[in-house]
């Protein structure tokens, strides 16, 4: 990559630059660790002791921490996206050649864009549309009818059931598969039989799947992720879920059959969310939280247990089935109180 | 696929048909969105309100619905599953063509039924047995000594270790991992030693496994499945675990080491069972519960922690570490009140 | 195999000899399923009722149950992991033959020692650094500039990601994913932006990684495990995260970004660990346990919540949304009893 010029990155990101407008850069670094020609970034207040002897060419931080800011400054609102745009404009990727590799097994019906890539060893099924500029690195299998929108990319080792979509600019992480079956079985005297999964998997533009996310077709309908919406690593996303606009979640969160979650909605490491309930734009989700019930309220829930010494824990968590008993003891005291001591009781 | 009467459909249900046998329906269809030529179904007290409006030609429904039906009644004791067979009827899947992909890589020595469809880069190791109609789809790779008994079928990117086997109508999602090693380890003065992992990974018939669902051989016996177990995606069955018939467990439930749970249990989403305990026949275990005990008899078992809001959680949960105390301190509130106030007891 | 001596396993496990040096065995089994020929151990106190009535020609136990062992005895302090030797010098796995596999996709400027072998279906990009007598097994990807240690091994449909480097000795199982992007967004208005993920992931010597578990590459700095960590199934380790020597985790563990974890550490299934955290060497977090907070001490921290019978639940963790009124009634209570009954307290 060549180089950039502060005044460059200063438009790229939109932040004030105090210093060089020619000094270039040519990476980010962290504010420790940084040499001379690095751009490095003041994620937060702790890492202020670095600031002051960083050796970084120039810096991205907030207004607050200019004033001791050794070297060049480019001040922003926003000081991480200011370091997203600044490292992505300094890391472009190269793009994978265009065509289809002599390994690939690629059915003739499918319409594949001239400069789209397709990865050695992959699978690409009948009445697949792939976009323009589209990478589908190695390993992969898309599966029939499946439409890949332009300058999206899997990354390797991605499985695409039939018929799933994907929007414009989406990435796909390895170990992803979307489309599997949703878990849908119906009872027959105690032996289960499958319920046939007939929907899709339909994505936005510019969706996030992490490695090892699954996300089922729709039993019926299709199973929806909104344009925006990014997922981590180990998500499972049962048939029919609808997630809103730019709604993200971290690693492990699973979401059951049929549903709809908000846009602008935050899901942390490890909840889970039951089945057929609505949580409303602008939820927050605390990790390791169980949702039982629809949340109609935007504001943060959480049910997450602090980790305890273990023996404390064994002290307290016992009690737990002692709860609703001892509420009634309580109750029962303060029966006994009110009714013998009632001159006794707090003015 | 062709049409099929509702006369036809009513037979392969075992559903009751009020009205017209010889309407053909094409397809299923959700209750707000069916056509004319479309079988509905009515899943749930909560659309009764989409049956009176249906377009649908037809509708499952139980009996108490029946009156309200706007059109063709197939009347069942159990809609869902007269759904789930409908369904199936209505969409059976084209087979993939018999025989091996030009790309697969087979082992010699592996026998391969010529009713069988080994999908492009397979990879089929030595002394592997697959039955008649099985289905191996695209980059599966199967190690040596592997069995899949008839019918069976791995969608893609499947990959099964040495020796697992797999009986009949066996249906693998695409990432799962059957036969990997357990975790066994032995430490020496702080270093892990690891255990050979000598056991195999056993299915019986009829057993479903999801997306990216790990299921790891024994260490010296088995880890065994037997007929009918269903499992949904991303859930961890470790070494020498073994799953009676018909018990089926939601995503990101975990199965520690060498737990024997019963036939027709059900385990809900993300629940996790430690080592080395017994579930009885008809365990059903929730969402997000932790069994850290053997459950000896059927029924439902808990610990999920509902979500509030989070100043209220943050009010309440400081407090589990203190619940002891609290009991102690109740303790003594009631002896005062015993030692003191006896006659103030109530009768 | 051949079979081995007593004798000889002697020296091998450092266990002391009661019985014959020259009778052989030629594999291990369990107390109750073993046969003349074959080497048990006595793994706890719970199966000492098989030991003496195994048909096992010699048994490994600790000296406390020797004397009543019917057979020969290998006594050992450490019997697990003596059982581990025997096990291991009993089943040696036959090696992959050395060389690159027809099928195989190797990128020329790949350097890749002449006794490694690549198996069916990989890829191997450019720059690679594949060792002695590593094992990639069929379907792997290798993506460019990954340096993979002597005597590593990919089982099979393992994915690395650019730059990852692996020491020596790591066995990677199938399904992991290596040096995925980390879960690094900035918000503009809404709006997720990504930040790029420019660091790698890092394994010491003798790293184990289980199926379908994902590291991250860091952000900047790189995702380090430290030699001998050991990492059951469908772990999530984020990006930027420290893992010290020795230290194991059970399945569906996820520790959040920059973590930073001590040797010698052990994690149960399902924990969950923050980000941004510190947990000392000798931590122990138990299954299902949440850590939100650094844990500066050794020992053993859990927030397990026990199942129980779910009408048992009901009642009880109904109760946890006014544990803190409770408390505040019982002060309310306390304080009465003291103002009024000053002469009725304990003494």
């Amino acid at each position: 990559m060549p180089p950039l010029s502060l005044e460059r990155l200063a438009e790229l990101t939109g932040a004030e630059l105090r210093g060089d407008p020619a000094c270039q850069v040519v990476q980010v670094a962290s504010l420790d660790e940084a040499q001379p020609g690095q751009l490095a970034f003041l994620a937060s207040k702790r890492f202020v002791p670095y600031l002051e002897s960083t050796r970084a060419s120039a810096v991205i931080l907030s207004a607050d921490y200019a004033p001791r800011c050794p070297t060049n400054a480019l001040v922003s609102d926003n000081p991480q996206l200011a370091y997203a745009l600044a490292a992505a404009a300094l890391n472009e990727r190269p793009r994978a050649p265009a065509g289809i590799h002599e390994t690939a097994v690629v059915d003739p019906s499918a319409e594949i864009a001239a400069s789209a890539s397709v990865g050695a060893h992959c699978v690409i099924g009948a009445d697949c549309v792939i976009g323009e500029n589209v990478e589908i690195g190695p390993n992969c299998v898309v599966d029939d009818a499946c439409e890949i929108g332009a300058d999206s990319r899997l990354v390797a080792s991605v499985t695409l059931c039939k018929g799933t979509r994907l929007g414009r600019r989406c990435l796909i992480h390895p170990g992803a598969v979307l489309g599997a079956d949703g878990f849908g079985l119906a009872n027959d005297r105690g032996r289960w039989v499958k319920i046939p999964q007939l929907g899709r998997v339909i994505l936005g533009d510019d969706v996030e799947v992490g490695a090892c996310t699954t996300i089922d077709r729709g039993a019926l309908k299709d199973t929806v992720l909104h344009d925006g919406v990014k997922l981590d690593n180990q998500i499972q996303v049962a048939h029919n879920v609808e997630i809103g606009e730019n709604t993200a979640m971290a690693a492990h969160v699973g979401i059951s059959g049929s549903t709809r979650i908000g846009s602008g909605c935050t899901v942390a490491g490890a909840a889970g969310i039951a089945g057929h309930l609505e949580l409303a734009d602008g939820v927050h989700v605390s990790g390791l939280t169980a949702v039982s019930r629809s949340l109609r309220k935007p504001g943060v829930y959480t049910s997450t247990v602090p980790a305890m010494p273990h023996d404390q824990w064994g002290r307290n968590f016992a009690r737990l089935r002692q709860l609703d008993d001892l509420f009634r003891r309580v109750r029962a005291l303060e029966k006994i109180l009110q009714e013998n001591n009632t001159d006794a009781e707090p003015k």
